[in-house]
């Protein structure tokens, strides 16, 4: 980019980003969770039909993700939750980028821990909040204002630029399946999930687990005659620190140096009993269990059954009435770039332009569709983003307008670079 | 009793025991549970009409109930559960006793573990199974067949009969306390629940309790970044434990002896958290707290809460979040006979009469109605019933025909004794 083009975008992004800003706060007001994803795709659709895109609006077609190994989801339909694709045709003899966000977010949780009402955003001229400003609706949003400027810019592109706004990330992932069975290929993919403006070359896997554990009912007047089922599904809980301790132990790559937990285990429900004063006779629980960059998802499933199924857990209680496991509803594959890859050489270098400072390197902490577009897609791709790690799935969720901006500037530059101006 | 009336009495009892036997399957087939009970109310009342005793059948007056510093229930509404009671006036100058059973059931909890279904009753001969069999249909059949008996002896009583069969005994007491309002008194009272045909003259007492225990959202890929309110919940439940600890290595009464333990608190269920891979914030836990005969319902409710409100508990989460508690939905006020009682002399005099031994004493391990009995009605109470302790609230809960008999033949006697033959 010369200083000139550099002045352009500059004058481009300060005309434009309040218009941006202000998509982001309508795209948060739609709450826009597992399910209600139409409203918010449409709001986008809009937006896309402004940047002159050739629209592609789809709901998944169930059958064919059916018959592929990497879909494991709980959906009977899809029914109202289109994935949504906008493309930029090139001209020819470019490589093409595929940029790709989510449009669901996670539920808001306990609304007494939020300061504002998690669906109706806050611009407070620094920052907008709201559930989906971080993870992910703000990067999605630093995605189209960079399309905006480099359309305004009035450039030719030689390679395709694909955007898709895909369904079901917090999930498993099956918006992200669905785009690539339906025959969307490039030759480098970004994801700006909150990375904190660091680029997250490895992209840890995870799935999710329900265990059931059974007890023995009694009165709870003479608990001692029964076997409470949270009793021991706290030693099931405890099991699962042990495992989470021994995996993490045994990573010892350098990026991630600074992640206090690499590949976490997650409890994230846990809902047994059904009256007071009676003895609980099953509980089930539900969480997330990480998947490293160098294992497969079948080694580290085997690696979770065996400890709960090993001989110094098994008290005489768990012999006969041993857990059940079931892998259910979500699972991120991990998956990785090459530090020599091309695209990821590129992106560094855009970094450095734009920001005058080195990428920071981190392996993500957690899963993300990367793993799908490396895997199964074949794409190399780099998930670099302008939300805030610790803030997704937060209450008070928030993302930086700076961020948005500096995201928005590498991704124009990335842009012209990757796919050529002719 | 002379030996011709004891021959009378086994006779009168073959007669009609299957028929009440019969009557025990009937009631078991309907599912009585909490809001659920005017079936097998109206059932119990065609009995009561074939042994002409005069009928009361009202639903226990909400606003009165509310009045009173005994009540405590989720209850909105009494329609459609009523109280039954019948009577037999006495020709005067006797004394009078009151013979009551609770009519509702707990839920049938996971059937897998049946080997029936619940709530379709069998009689193999030997025993009646069934949810209800044991606590406490079949004491309610043992007195039904008793009063059955003592009519067929053409017997004038001096002394009022009253049975009384209530509904909410499993979640604290709302029927008896409405029928104590409604003016119904005695001089004594005894209520067969599963004791297997021993008296407990010490009524344990116990509340429910709830706590909601707070956490902080995260990205389950980010877990340190939040606090797991599942963790903290096990921290309360293990602090319950101390608790229950505590409280039981205080309790020294000899009849206390053989109970493992006196006053436990039973963790009856525990919900938290909505989503796999988020932290979850929230927990909610809910059971049954017991509270001993040597102390008051405030007492008790004051060292839980201090318990969890202790420096030593408290973490600096704690301190900043402390647990929540409330006290809800059921109650069973401790009470006690003392052993010197009139009645319960005659009731041991009646078991010693009976079976040819001496009766077995011990302190009930659990709340009955028998605490609203002494304390607000005043009425001195023995607990003795043919069921089986250790199976109420069980999968295959069951009840021995020769215990209902035995039983049977106990009460006729201390009814033709305490009420007196004209």
């Amino acid at each position: 980019m010369t200083s000139e083009d550099k002045k352009k975008v500059e004058k481009l992004i300060e005309r434009y980003k309040d218009e941006y800003f202000h998509h982001l706060c309508q795209l948060i007001n739609f709450e826009s969770t597992y399910g209600h994803e139409l409203e918010a795709q449409l709001y986008l659709k809009k937006i896309l039909e402004d940047l002159q895109m050739e629209i592609d609006i789809f709901e998944p077609d169930l059958d064919k993700l059916k018959e592929h190994s990497a879909y494991l989801s709980a959906r009977q339909t899809f029914n109202g939750s289109p994935n949504l694709v906008g493309v930029w045709k090139g001209t020819g003899g470019g490589r093409s980028l595929l940029l790709n966000g989510h449009i669901d977010v996670v539920p808001a949780g306990d609304l007494k821990q939020w300061s504002q009402p998690p669906f109706m955003a806050i611009n407070n001229g620094h920052s907008i909040s709201g559930r989906g400003a971080t993870d992910m609706k703000g990067g999605t949003i630093s995605l189209l204002l960079a399309l905006k400027v480099v359309q305004e810019m009035k450039v030719k592109l030689k390679g395709d630029v694909i955007f898709q706004s895909v369904i079901d990330e917090e999930c498993g992932g099956a918006g992200t399946l669905a785009a690539i069975l339906r025959g969307y290929q490039a030759d480098a993919a970004v994801i700006p999930e909150p990375t904190k403006l660091k680029v997250f070359p490895l992209q840890q896997g995870s799935m999710w687990f329900r265990i059931k554990v059974t007890g023995r009912a009694a009165h709870g007047g003479t608990r001692y005659e029964g076997v409470s089922a949270i009793d021991k599904a706290i030693a099931v809980i405890e099991q699962l620190k042990k495992l989470e301790t021994l995996r993490n132990e045994r990573i010892n790559h350098p990026l991630y140096q600074n992640i206090p937990i690499p590949i976490p285990i997650n409890i994230g429900k846990m809902n047994g009993g059904d009256w007071p004063s009676s003895v609980p006779d099953e509980v089930m629980i539900e969480g997330r269990y990480g998947v490293s960059f160098d294992e497969t998802m079948e080694e580290a499933k085997e690696e979770f059954e065996r400890m709960l199924s090993s001989s110094m857990f098994m008290d005489s209680w768990f012999k006969d009435h041993p857990v059940s496991i079931e892998w259910f509803g979500a699972r991120w594959m991990p998956g990785s770039i090459t530090l020599e890859d091309p695209f990821l050489e590129q992106f560094k270098t855009s970094i450095k332009k734009i920001s005058g400072k080195s990428a920071r390197l981190e392996a993500a902490p957690w899963g993300t569709d990367a793993g799908l577009l490396s895997q199964v897609g074949d794409i190399p791709t780099v998930v670099y983003g302008p939300g805030t790690t610790e803030l997704a799935h937060h209450p008070d969720e928030a993302i930086e307008l700076e961020a948005i901006i500096e995201a928005s500037k590498v991704f124009v530059d990335l842009i012209l670079t990757w796919c050529e101006v002719e």
